[in-house]
């Protein structure tokens, strides 16, 4: 079978012809429909020192997808050849703390699909029965290959109740604009957004975003405060990695709000405002690491097939499998919202 | 001034011509600019027990409502002249423990306007300015004027999270309706809603029901579990005040959903299917009562002038002040959604 | 090996001599240290109507108990030979919507040790290894026994926190004493509790309850409110399964306050005072069945292990497996706490 | 009547003859039994820079109190001459969107008792009646003194439930040593400490804490590893407002943990360990300040009357009000724990 192949310890990747993967007992084979460029994937193709530490060449990439299931290994119950399905990627190990107490998207012996192990960009990928999801037949196969990201999305927003509240998220990259749309979604009444780019400003408007601030020409604390009568946000989202962001959010919100921190930050220790914007203001904080298993993929399934989320805007790019490197190109060139690829 | 005046213990109101009221160092007189029908204003008109034991003619009706202050108490601060305020019709104590511990909708005090005191069918109003609630400019009077009964609804939906969650609403009277409207706008995927009146169903249809069964034709239970693939339902909202209907939505529940309970039950020990339908499905319940002062403001006031809810639907009919007992008929005859009444 | 077998249709159960269980490849070999007598093991044993209903003979009784693990079958991994251990009683599909979503307490395919396969009333049980719970060391095996019912009154205490709380319990049975040994233990500050027997008041009062109404002889609500200077309680704790029970408790719950409900009830619908003293009230009610696995058990054995909470005097006999029948005589007439067995 | 007052703008206070301050309608006056030294009154005496920033001699000092209530002002309700009362010390405005929405705790337009007006260290006070709050007659004045920190301790604890969790509090000043019995009373069932003084390590133990680790000498992550099996604890309080704490903490939490921050940090911009130890954990982090006013208020005075939390090994000396500054050297020194002074 055709796959993209992490070959080297270098920048870059190929399109090998690979076996098809053999199934454990407890694993099923899907043919992919289609998959979805992560920003984990571009980690990987251009090599950064995250990717040296953790991935092991050859490995196929590719974590996003959906597909339909053609054969199950013995011990496989849940799921049926035939069957529509997408996966969580995040393989926990049942046995630890975390995983007996119903929290394995913190597991301590976390495995993941395309990192951990061979990955989606390929016409075949085994996987564990348990991290399986069946997809409502009416899904689009695009909507389904971006239910993983989704679901980062909707734990970030609906951390807590958004309905009747002002949002602001900083950083509408691709998992930023699904949030945008999950805000509006779900009830947020203004969605104040902040980023870089234009590019993605203009899809975040047309996700729901009642106010888009390109932070690097326009002042984005006073035009939160003007929106929100001076009063500052209920909900803030910090979906940038920038530090910068996190404390220009912590400084717009009211005090007794929320914030969602999904973004990872390019150093280590982020220096925060914490007397006056978290301490003095009362704020709750919460992490957010890969979605509930399965309580957020049955949201997310929900919001899409009920058609209350209209995620379209946030793909704007199709490519066959082999043309995988367009899709890079346009990832690492932030031009791109999802770009989906079909085997 | 012209009010709409309970003065008899019996059937029936009166438009009689009164003194505006004086108001006290700590009230503000407000020129009603838009009232609405509450039921508990037609328990009055139509004078059942309940009015028997609580109302003390003569007494001016009314307690929903929208206007502009035109005078204030010399102890009065937070309100000014020119202000566009509607108002909070529990009046608490400030003093009992629920009071002190961020709980004065129970209140063991409570006065009621339109109830304990004079109301808002009247051209002027006088109220504490502990109760006014201050309205954004763009927000039409009639749904400043209905946003105490939706406080209701919002409370009763928004008791949790709906975002992504399946629904069912039994009775669809006008707070019903309105319930609908926020569990759309709050994300909730699939609303199922039943009543008696075809008439209700298809406003409900209008506020974003997506299956809405008449309970005296079709069968309700089979028509939620058809609609939810086996599962049942995640939130049950009881809003009929009917014995059968609650336990009709106790048996469509999903094992480990929500109830939030808002209508009045005809009898004082209503029979409920404890075992099977709450403990061994673990459920959790809700009883709702009044609405959050102003936590529950502050939602509904943000739902309507953002545009995420349109009440338009359940807004029916309109009436000058001095044709109040035509929406009295309407009231009775349950064929109206809120009726308005201008002074 | 000697065991505790229902044999027939009716009223009793034998002392029997029946082959060591075989394990499946997902199953472990326990050696029972102690086990304890649970209502439903009294149930099965006088052969009630559910009885009837659920269990078919010949089986061996029991499910509360503590022991070595002597053998693991080849897929058992995180259960070691040598382990101590104790085990969940409610065994969950792990595929239906429940169990997928975090709660396998409410599984709709749940089967139970004891009533669906034989229990532990022997000198080995075999069990899946997914519901063994590895005990400290310290704990002693009487102790460990009865985590099992110690979960039930977690998770009716702790649905909400109780700290700074005042508490009524009405129904102190074994399982209402072990609650009340938990909420004082987690910082409840009045422990009002009811019920018809002084000897299990007495009991009560030994694990932390402040006042003890024989509510046959006293008056259950005035001495509530007399002890909350009015208020009525915080948090109300059902766990008599007596309708009348429930409606005084509710009658004297402060507004705003929350309900758990454990026991379960004579009849089919139980007429309850929805208006006046829930929806008025605006209480939190919640049903309570099993316990979460493992969330329950981690509060359980750390409440345990730590010496915070003291079992002992719930505990009043111990009786070698062969005398278990002074143990069901002694759980018929009601008075016995937690009665262990040793094999 | 006597009062310490700082007179002048550097390090010091005087005890002076100043009038018995005069009470607005709806004030009351108070005649002082026991008052507490804060921490904040330390920095008002030294006269570091927030005190003047803050303060505006000549002003009475102090804010932690208990008396008797001599004088009612027209206007007040509630509150009764003869009553044995304490004080919340924020004064909030009553208008602002955190007060309207039942968090005046974190108002924007605070006052502060001892800061913003005259204080508690003289015979009489005068406070508004809204901050008011009674005691019960069992109360010792020591303890009804210093309700106003223990409330910050319980907003810290119980910010989540504790029962049957580990937590791990660094820095066991005053409010940390309160932390701790409230942590202890609660049901927290392992309790680590951290602080660079045996002498409140060792007061630590006497409320409660199960290891008190001295961080200047010890390793207090091992430590916290060594004690929790290796998980970590569900539960972190940081206490001591010390950034390297803060991060040794973060690094101890167990994934999906809890974290409370009230100690307040020396730098503006504090370094801290966001994607590792934060979203990777997903953990949830709570700004405390101030409390709630009267929900801390009511679990503090049921804490202590009923005897589950005994807070006298944290009083640790007492004096009369002339010999204040005995009290305000043993702060500096951290040579305390409460200091009472008696007018």
């Amino acid at each position: 079978m055709k796959a993209v192949v992490k070959t080297e310890k270098k920048r870059g990747a190929e399109v090998l012809n690979v076996p098809v993967p053999k199934i454990k007992d407890d694993e099923i084979l899907v043919k992919v429909k289609a998959a979805a460029i992560c920003g984990t994937d571009l980690h990987i193709y251009v090599w950064n020192k995250w990717a040296e530490e953790k991935i092991h060449p050859p490995q196929i990439m590719g974590h996003e997808f959906a597909g339909e299931v053609v054969e199950t290994g013995k011990e496989v119950k849940r799921i049926k050849k035939g069957d529509y399905i997408s996966a969580e990627t995040h393989i926990s190990c049942g046995h630890c703390y975390q995983c007996l107490t119903g929290h394995p998207e913190v597991c301590e012996n976390l495995k993941i699909l395309g990192v951990s192990r061979d990955g989606a960009f390929a016409e075949y990928i085994a996987i564990p029965e348990k991290i399986a999801w069946k997809n409502p037949e009416n899904l689009p196969v695009e909507f389904a290959a971006i239910q993983e990201p989704l679901g980062n999305a909707v734990d970030t927003v609906l951390a807590e109740d958004v309905a009747g509240k002002t949002v602001a998220i900083t950083g509408v990259g691709p998992i930023g604009l699904l949030a945008v749309g999950v805000a509006r979604a779900s009830g947020a009444t203004k969605i104040i957004v902040s980023d870089l780019s234009d590019y993605h400003l203009e899809i975040a408007k047309k996700m729901g975003a009642d106010v888009a601030v390109n932070a690097g020409k326009e002042n984005f604390k006073e035009a939160v405060f003007e929106e929100t009568d001076g009063l500052g946000v209920d909900v803030g989202l910090e979906m940038s990695g920038s530090g910068k962001a996190l404390n220009d959010l912590l400084s717009v919100m009211t005090p007794g709000g929320r914030v969602s921190l999904l973004g990872l930050f390019g150093e280590d220790f982020v220096p925060v405002s914490l007397n006056d914007n978290v301490i003095f203001k009362k704020l709750r904080i919460y992490g957010i690491t890969g979605r509930r298993i399965f309580q957020t993929w049955v949201i997310v399934s929900r919001l899409l097939s009920s058609g209350r989320l209209d995620v379209s805007p946030v793909i704007t790019h199709k490519f066959k499998l082999e043309d995988f490197e367009k899709g890079m190109k346009l990832m690492e060139e932030k031009k791109s919202g999802k770009v989906i690829l079909y085997p």
